[in-house]
């Protein structure tokens, strides 16, 4: 990789999430020459995605170019490429435009969607943890409804207008008062031809209650908003299969042409790794963020779990643990080369938080609970806070100001069409395949 | 097609461009049943789509939701479909989605790019008729810096940072100027490790003169200001061929990766019309745009071209003039169904404008010409009160304030990736395409 090399530790950082985000802005780069790597060139604020997806702000305003964000950072270099593995012995990162050595190297790759093994589901339903996926979910739920118009067959119709969701997590339970708000407000003025009433919002949840990570009255009053809304919410009820029309469970069946899988996430660590994963498929790390049997190498952010005594099953996967894992590694770093020793992560839980819809959003602080409008308020302005920069807010603000006042969702686009059979796509281009010498050879 | 059959005269209308929705707009549905058909659920604001392309506005603040301008519309019904040809005998429209009968047709279904018929430069070159292709043109932009990153080749990476922009119209000379901004501006910052310097921006104008179809005062004006924003200018160059390296004119050669069409667009007429069509492959309507030999058949926008005896060579390919055709036909239909006689089309010459970057515009009224800040001013205002609605002008309001105050443009982002070989990509696909049987039979 075309990196200048210098007389400063090299430490290489894969991926640009909050973790890496963080990280990359601490460490001071007198002293050490950063190299970061991702295969996009901006940085997602992952908690605004399922407003994308349901047509609420623009994808723009929700991403951040990486090289904007690190504007002026002398030895600093930015890479978007796809990390291919790594080689703990020699010391390197191979990559799709070549290789790079570390001294340091930090794993902040994140998590990806976890299908707990079941290839239907895999193949069948729409995950939503890349703002591309959040995309393609967009155009989808505005493509059933186009395609609803076409058919006199009213199972098909209602099977297009049925949107179930497995997960009641945040993502999930956003989600799903996010689709609610659109049948309430804008479908039916979008769709007269449609009678919108028949669209459906399934909320299925494996436990035994919504929002199970946050306080029992964040729970309890999150899933009275939910149904006050008209999400029907199935507890305890796990998805077992999934052929793209009929979704079976230990319970009901479903019809639906869109199932939105937010059940699970898992680590998502670099190839080529010797490492300890635990049960989700995270990097056991100690309290320094380091990888144990492995020289100079850490894991921040979604992908790692700090497994320590206090914390012998890790924190959960958040934005504000990655946050915090990173800042705090960025120090370590500055703090070795100033000759101090390294200082362990502990974790400050300032609290978390879920909106269901309009003026209905929980909150859990250490000290208080509460829901509402208040809490709405609350959720709006600490997103608005946290999203990148001045210009992001304003964008996303007058998205939300402009929804709140016209009970509206702005941008309900289907900018590319989205096709779940993409394989059956590139068989239009055989014409042009065969012309390709090379590879009519391999195909005959 | 899943369309109510009711007791008023069916107008069929074919693409929501700037003709189509100001047709759609003034037609009284109390007397007539509308059917808008477009492959789009948005309309394009097609002036600013050279911001998309330069990072300057979100895509989605210039495309609107169609179903949002005709909320609460009655005898409307709007069907994203792709039409795929027209029989004049039985008057039906034939598509994607079915069959539609007409009592009356329009079509509006605009221009495409016109390549006058060199394969070679259709086939590398990169239009910007469309928001996907604008969209697609970021990319390619901003991946061109991060390859140029990779390579030590010096005449490599030059080539991929040179771009050539070829015809001087409006669309051209937009672009040409908001490269230059980003050369000035935002390059430099983002790729301190990059001569920036030896960016190379080449504007082609096979005429002798930049805005030809504007004031001489203007079209001198604006050759100032891109020269002195470093726009190497080259009129009466006509280019001959482009192999994806190497731009060949019939005066210098150019090497560059990235060649921008912006030389010509022609008519984009539905298939199986049997109509006069002109030379830049435009129907000929009469003064009520109305095709001749056609029964209740019009044309209206770029499609149309309005020879009458004071305008023996249509008018000019410009919004204004579509929106005017499509706000007469939609108050002729008016008046046929209230037993007036038509009114003949007339154009009415609001003037025409261009910008070319901070502070630089030119602005041609009947009675006055102007440039400079000034005009600016002046190009700001008018596209922003031209824009669709509320929310959109707001956003784009937001993003030029924020470049203008900061140097700086923000949306530098590549959500979809490039790739020119869409082709060789699919090739990747080969196993689950060989997967498919249908498929392996017609390839072998």
């Amino acid at each position: 990789m075309n990196v200048p090399k210098i007389d400063l530790p090299r430490i290489v950082v894969i991926g640009c999430g909050f973790a890496g985000l963080k990280l990359c802005k601490k460490i001071n780069t007198k002293n050490h020459q950063v190299v970061l790597l991702d295969k996009n060139n901006y940085h997602t604020f992952q908690p605004l995605m399922y407003q994308v997806a349901s047509a609420g702000v623009e994808p723009d305003s929700i991403i951040y170019p990486i090289r904007k964000v690190f504007k002026g950072k002398k030895n600093f270099h930015f890479r978007m490429t796809e990390v291919k593995n790594v080689d703990t012995d020699s010391k390197t990162v191979h990559t799709s435009i070549g290789d790079i050595d570390y001294d340091h190297l930090v794993i902040a790759t994140g998590a990806a969607t976890n299908y707990f093994g079941n290839e239907n589901i895999e193949q069948n339903s729409m995950p939503m943890k890349s703002l591309v996926e959040a995309l393609n979910l967009r155009s989808l739920i505005l493509q059933n409804f186009e395609k609803a118009l076409n058919t006199k067959d009213l199972a098909e119709r209602e099977s297009l207008m049925n949107f179930v969701i497995v997960g009641a997590g945040a993502t999930g339970v956003e989600l799903a008062g996010a689709l609610a708000e659109l049948k309430k407000y804008v479908l039916p003025n979008d769709y007269p031809e449609l009678d919108i009433r028949r669209m459906e919002i399934h909320l299925i949840e494996a436990s035994g209650k919504v929002l199970g990570n946050m306080s029992e009255k964040a729970s309890s009053k999150s899933e009275v908003f939910l149904r006050k809304m008209g999400v029907n919410i199935w507890l305890d009820t796990m998805v077992k299969d999934y052929d793209g029309h009929l979704i079976t469970t230990n319970k009901n069946d479903f019809q639906s042409k869109t199932l939105i899988w937010a059940a699970g996430v898992k680590g998502a660590p670099t190839k080529g790794l010797n490492v300890e994963l635990n049960h989700s498929n995270r990097i056991v790390v100690d309290e320094f963020n380091k990888i144990a049997g492995l020289e100079n190498v850490y894991a921040i952010g979604d992908v790692s779990s700090v497994e320590t005594a206090n914390t012998p099953r890790g924190h959960a996967m958040l934005a504000s643990v990655a946050e915090q894992q990173g800042k705090q590694l960025g120090k370590n770093f500055n703090r070795i080369s100033a000759g101090k020793e390294m200082q362990p992560f502990k974790y400050s839980d300032k609290g978390t938080m879920a909106t269901i819809g309009r003026n209905l959003a929980v909150v859990d602080l250490s000290f208080i609970q509460f829901g509402g409008i208040f809490a709405w308020i609350t959720w709006m302005f600490v997103h608005l806070m946290l999203l990148v920069d001045f210009r992001n807010r304003l964008i996303v603000f007058m998205n939300w100001a402009w929804s709140y006042v016209n009970y509206d969702k702005g941008t309900r686009l289907i900018v590319r069409e989205y096709k779940k059979e993409a394989v059956s796509l590139s068989v239009n281009k055989k014409e042009e395949i065969i012309k390709d010498e090379s590879l009519s050879v391999k195909l005959s």
